[in-house]
């Protein structure tokens, strides 16, 4: 069987989903980066492509003539207008899957721009970050082109569950899991920061196993603590997305603006460069250095 | 073995444990209220009084000499003016508990003041909302007097767990506990109004029981929400001194703030009155509710 993968955007999910199908075999992948000739940007677009054995092509209508199953993984305030551009070029024969993370409103609208020209929609939430998966990511597809579009990459290893549900159901099941677990994340962060001042943190995360039995909090906190001193940009970027999704459901996201507010705090410590992308080995680093900086500012 | 117990302060959570202890067979239990001759609120006051089987004595100098063991719950603003109040009359025999939810730093004030009237400090974080369990509800004890105080109580079924640490350990632990905990059902509260609107609930919490194996989500969410539509108010002013250990240990209080927030909107919903103490039996008549709520003032 013979599939011809194309993707509109070539960034760290994009390169990495498709580093991952070439290792398993796959051959004749595509990419169309908008920003492929932009200096600076363009070159790394170029080395990435080279990486993954993928062929950079100049236009959509080049993409969409050459791949029949398209992938799009560009950034969430991009992912409507890249549809647009695609649009017109695609066929019946084409499947378009957007991977972003957008709100189920926008996932809907992508929808109708797809279907108005002919070609098959499917929604994707892609649920976990790509890096350390690449093509095996676990990704929750919904449409009625969702099946199809799952047996054509499954035998690749890709890690589908498919649901046939109202469109945008995927990705409101992806935004309202990640008020929960990227707010865990800064509940950790900022109730940390203040028992550690006291020292009363070992007790804290004593009466938590307690009440939440099953769950190591001190264990927890190393590594939320830890991705959120590396992933901090990323996250606060993510869940404006997810504000976007609850007030498209009339939710004022009180949480989820503290949530992203958090993120960037983190980030403005400058936890990124502190530490790398290996990440502080404990939540007591994080302490440490945020008082150190708090500190030096005096 | 006797005892003599007064209590500074009697709301619901003086009252509760008084009447706890009555049962186990105290007597001779005193309690002093500023407010027990204010119009309305004294009338309140006497009928607790006289339900928990406990004298109301009408000065502090008569609580003093009635009572060794003196315990203050008054609301967490006036816990400070309390011991104000109370320590003139304060001996070397007297031992004087805070109960309240106060900041450490707040605790470490009031232990300055009743260490200078020449009495013991017992600082006392109850880690569980007083009602159902009365005399039995969990307490962290902190500071040298903490065993003598546990020796003379426990005898009548009070629950403590002793520790000797710096003073305001007790109030940390139980404040940044309370970030967590009242910020999960914070984060139920606000994803669930979403994902219900998008018909996603069922599979964000079958997403969340594969990251957090040992936790059952759907039910929690109906137990926390539940818990939010009745004791939101409640909810919301500890938050506030919450906030205020936050800010002491110079962490800005974003996510804490915002539970706030979060507390404060369900109460604004009328939810108390909707469902009366019992509470809704599933987070699902809350979004119905709320949703209902929004529609009619359109």
């Amino acid at each position: 069987m013979s599939v011809s993968i194309g993707f509109v955007g070539f960034g760290e999910a994009g390169s990495h989903i498709a580093q991952g199908l070439t290792g398993q075999g796959v051959s004749g992948i595509t990419a169309y980066d908008l920003h492929a000739n932009t200096p600076g940007r363009g070159e790394k677009i170029r080395e990435r492509a080279a990486w993954a054995g993928v062929e950079l092509v100049a236009a959509p209508s080049e993409l969409a003539q050459r791949a029949q199953v398209i992938l799009s993984v560009v950034t969430a305030n991009a992912a409507e207008e890249a549809a647009a551009q695609n649009a017109p070029f695609l066929t019946p024969d084409h499947l378009y899957a957007d991977l972003n993370s957008v709100s189920p409103g926008t996932k809907q609208r992508i929808q109708g721009i797809i279907e108005s020209a002919g070609a098959s929609f499917v929604e994707v939430a892609v649920m976990a970050p790509v890096p350390p998966y690449l093509h095996q990511v676990p990704m929750l597809l919904n449409g009625t082109s969702a099946p199809r579009f799952s047996e054509q990459l499954s035998p690749f290893g890709m890690k589908f569950q498919v649901i046939d549900d109202q469109p945008g159901v995927a990705a409101a099941t992806k935004m309202c899991r990640s008020v929960i677990v990227k707010g865990i994340e800064s509940l950790v962060m900022e109730s940390m920061l203040a028992s550690t001042y006291y020292g009363a943190d070992e007790r804290v995360w004593a009466s938590l196993n307690e009440t939440f039995p099953g769950m190591d909090w001190k264990k927890l906190a190393d590594y939320v603590v830890g991705r959120v001193a590396v992933h901090g940009e990323r996250r606060a970027r993510e869940m404006e997305e997810v504000a976007a999704t609850l007030e498209e459901a009339h939710v004022d996201p009180e949480m989820t603006r503290a949530i992203v507010r958090r993120m960037d705090w983190s980030v403005e410590q400058g936890m990124r460069a502190q530490w790398g992308i290996e990440g502080p080995k404990s939540y007591a680093e994080v302490a440490d250095f945020v008082r150190e900086q708090m500190i030096a500012k005096r």
